[in-house]
């Protein structure tokens, strides 16, 4: 049992002072304003990181140099993502995991839905266990404490005409058949990690999956979270518009039964109609400003799918910077510069701090099947301290301390993180930082010189 | 005199190891590679930060509230700015930049060049002092020990038309005549200040100047910096147009010698031609990418200004965020975005953390009249040091690390920052942020609710 004090909180139904937040068995069991004695600054529900790829972590910062001839892109990347990987050992992975979770919740994150891809050896003989590499993502929360939905990924093919994997890709294929054994396997690891894990599962994308793999993938686990990347480049919307006679979104929404439990990554290439039917369809967004920045994919419509009610989350993605008020500020920024107005994903009179930040709270718990999104009795306590007591938050209030965290602050104003209860920040520090980057530290120095 | 030793350095003709620089009076006199027993990590040439209002920090955050009908845009920023800026005493202008520069300093700036416009009393009248405004802006420099480039600013009228000054306006308006008193006022100040300070001349805008007005500014100092707002807004282009008969840039370029000494800020609202004549002139664009994406106003064409050898450095403007790292970041970001591609403004085989910030760091020095830019005998000691310990750097070497800081990295591995030799942060932390933070506190707790 813990009791949790704030001078102010983000309840279901807006701010209120002097919050008390009883906990038990990692779940909300009490909440009570007007309780004197408040020890916390700003309790906020704390979002799910909706997308991220741990390992890319590793890789951060090591992809900024121009090729010598042609134009760098999303593709070169690519290339030069896959070289990385295939120097990762099982141990590595979980090296670099653990301490991406960590810097997840110094950032304020709570959980992520880890899209896990990487499954086999280097060239692609399984593991002797087929979710080796699942378990190591599974070991390394198990370590942070930080909340998972573990999503395994089923990659088929090479790209939409069923050309088989490249060398880079042996280490993500299966078929669905063994794709089902691999997820039963990671399904008893997040069994035993705690009680608010949850599996979900993830087609890789249209290039990666055929339609027959899509559809046993979408059947296989009719209730769980169903996550995909769609629509992310240019080249690839064309490839999809080749093969299936229609752009992603479009093809997808027509021949899926895409609602609530689908989260679609990245989305930036749409059509106004295919924007207005995905908000229409109760699916999350699944957006990575950071990463799209990072890889020129583009600015999602935003205000279109906002203002027809589309629900969204973010995500780290490639990690390259794992940072949360700098995600949904890059969000919000990318709808100004393309639109030319501020305030845009706001509604009249909203702040947009407070308009994007429970945006991404509430996405993000949908998207990863979570309950959790509030400060309310019965959610998973995923909480969030600020420091009120930081220069550029003090003298805020309500809305305010969101618009000046997220347009003038960074995640240093983040000064406790629990997830499910667990209390994993505290001073701003992931409680196991040290020893987690200790040994992160020790695989860098082994893979420098790769990016 | 003082000896700074670190492991790697940026100097003109590239990285060296184990680097010795003597620093005497302020200056470089001399820089020995090759010398064991270093104690800092990768030092660099400190930027200047070349575009700052630095009032507009205690606003930060405080502008993010949608309006209850019609669009939010820069023109309701700039009311809301007005009515702020109306409250601020010479005291409290003194508090707030002395804050400022604490903050850019500990981001990496070592000297900022002050687009100063708030000259008078609320109402417009002027203080016994015509300069006292001025005034404390170099006091707080005094305070800090940040670089300055002063830039008193020239604003005639409300916009092209000739109109008069609006309400709000009135603090800031002079006719060049007083403007001159007032210029040799701050002259004076700043020649007391410290032998690295200068002064420049800053007409606000096409908007806010005349045409005499502005061919006073530009006759009455020659050789000293020259600032200008220019093409920043859809709206002023338009004005421009209707009252020149021409755009903005183009006609700038057409009626003044533009060159080396003019520093021209935003310039986000030009036709390819304006974009290569700017290039061909050798002034520098002014960018500051986190206030245009806070303020909506768009992306520069830096891919096209770039290739044609243009010129350019960082601000941070409104300074609604400090951060050069992130400044930098956001710079290429918006030229991912804009044109789908990666590593938009290297060069074949560069390194974009390298080329972002070797000509941020030329550019800010040329628009700033200062004798910085590099490590190099003669230069002022305007130095960086970054913690090559950090968990994101570790392992990094050259430009790589300057690609970790700069995209998977902030300000947090900023180590050291010396200005003209001053050591100003040590630690991560500015020498004098204590005391200066108290004071600013004890300004925005009696400002508070007004944003």
């Amino acid at each position: 049992m813990t009791l949790l004090h704030a001078e102010t909180a983000l309840l279901p139904d807006g701010w209120a002072r002097d919050v008390e937040v009883l906990v038990q068995g990692g779940r909300i069991v009490r909440v009570t304003p007007g309780m004197p004695g408040a020890t916390l600054g700003c309790l906020l529900p704390a979002p799910v990181n909706l997308h991220a790829h741990a390992f890319q972590r590793a890789m951060a910062g090591g992809t900024e140099r121009r090729g010598d001839a042609g134009q760098d892109s999303f593709w070169t990347w690519r290339a030069l993502m896959y070289r990385f990987l295939d120097h990762l050992t099982p141990d590595d992975v979980q090296a670099i995991a653990a301490l991406v979770q960590v810097e997840m919740a110094e950032a304020g994150y709570a959980a992520v839905a880890e899209f896990h891809y990487l499954h086999h050896h280097p060239g692609g003989q399984p593991y002797a266990d087929l979710a080796e590499m699942s378990g190591r993502i599974v070991a390394a929360a198990a370590e942070t404490g930080l909340g998972l939905t573990l999503l395994p990924v089923l990659y088929e093919q090479g790209g939409c005409n069923g050309r088989p994997l490249s060398a880079g890709q042996m280490r993500f294929g299966n078929d669905p058949d063994r794709f089902g054994r691999l997820w039963q396997g990671a399904g008893r690891a997040v069994a035993q990690l705690a009680p608010d894990a949850g599996i979900g599962v993830a087609p890789h994308s249209l290039r990666a999956v055929t339609r027959d793999g899509l559809a046993q993938a979408v059947a296989m686990a009719p209730d769980a979270p169903l996550h995909m990347h769609l629509a992310e480049q240019v080249a690839e919307v064309a490839e999809v518009q080749a093969a299936y006679g229609a752009r992603p979104v479009a093809w997808l929404l027509d021949h899926h039964a895409v609602g609530p439990r689908w989260c679609l990554v990245h989305c930036t290439q749409m059509e106004p109609s295919e924007t207005l039917a995905l908000a229409a369809s109760g699916a999350v967004a699944g957006l990575c400003p950071i990463t799209e920045a990072n890889l020129g994919d583009g600015i999602f419509d935003g205000v279109r799918y906002g203002g027809a009610g589309g629900r969204w989350g973010v995500g780290s993605d490639s990690n390259v910077r794992i940072a949360l008020a700098e995600e949904l500020r890059l969000l919000e920024y990318g709808q100004r510069l393309q639109g030319r107005g501020r305030a845009m994903l706001a509604g009249p009179g909203q702040s947009t701090g407070r308009a994007l930040f429970q945006a991404a709270v509430q996405g993000g718990a949908q998207a990863a099947g979570r309950a959790s999104g509030a400060i309310r009795v019965g959610d998973w306590a995923d909480l969030l301290a600020l420091d009120t007591k930081a220069v550029d938050l003090a003298g805020r209030q309500g809305d305010g301390l969101l618009d000046a965290w997220i347009f003038a602050g960074d995640d240093r104003m983040v000064e406790g993180v629990w997830s499910a209860g667990r209390h994993i920040v505290t001073g701003g520090r992931h409680v196991a930082r040290d020893r987690i980057e200790a040994r992160y530290r020790a695989v860098t120095a082994r893979l420098a010189g790769l990016v």
